[in-house]
């Protein structure tokens, strides 16, 4: 059994407008000191597989083809 | 600058009918051997501040506060 952490985020300069929204309810619950906030999706993923490197293939078709939207997001994927 | 990546995800047993979906996809999309599937959210601040003690303790009161759910939901918090 594998477990897949793939972490999908906006793109540099794509508006994130969820981080903007609850950087500014933190801003309004007077914490000081928030200069930026972005929010992406952590999808764990448990793959019954023993061979890492074929999984990290499959996972990284998995995120093309729809965990992430690559024309805005990065996607990272972290195997343990 | 201290960057804090907030990991918020469903306690175990709560039901992920986002998870449950993706899950549902990729077995329609002929993805093989994914035995579950978890979604949650990361959540980046950037903090203007070289204190990471007293900025974890900030952290965590925002968690608990706005960032989570705490009734459903478990975070962690990693400082880099």
């Amino acid at each position: 059994m594998i477990t897949a952490i793939v972490n999908v985020s906006l793109k540099p300069g794509v508006l994130d407008s969820q981080g903007k929204a609850v950087h500014h309810a933190l801003d309004s619950l007077h914490f000081k000191g928030v200069e930026d906030v972005r929010i992406g999706k952590q999808i764990v993923l448990k793959l019954d597989s023993d061979d890492k490197e074929a999984t990290r293939v499959e996972v990284e078709k998995m995120c093309e083809e729809i965990l992430a939207n690559t024309v805005i997001e990065d996607y990272t994927i972290e195997l343990v």
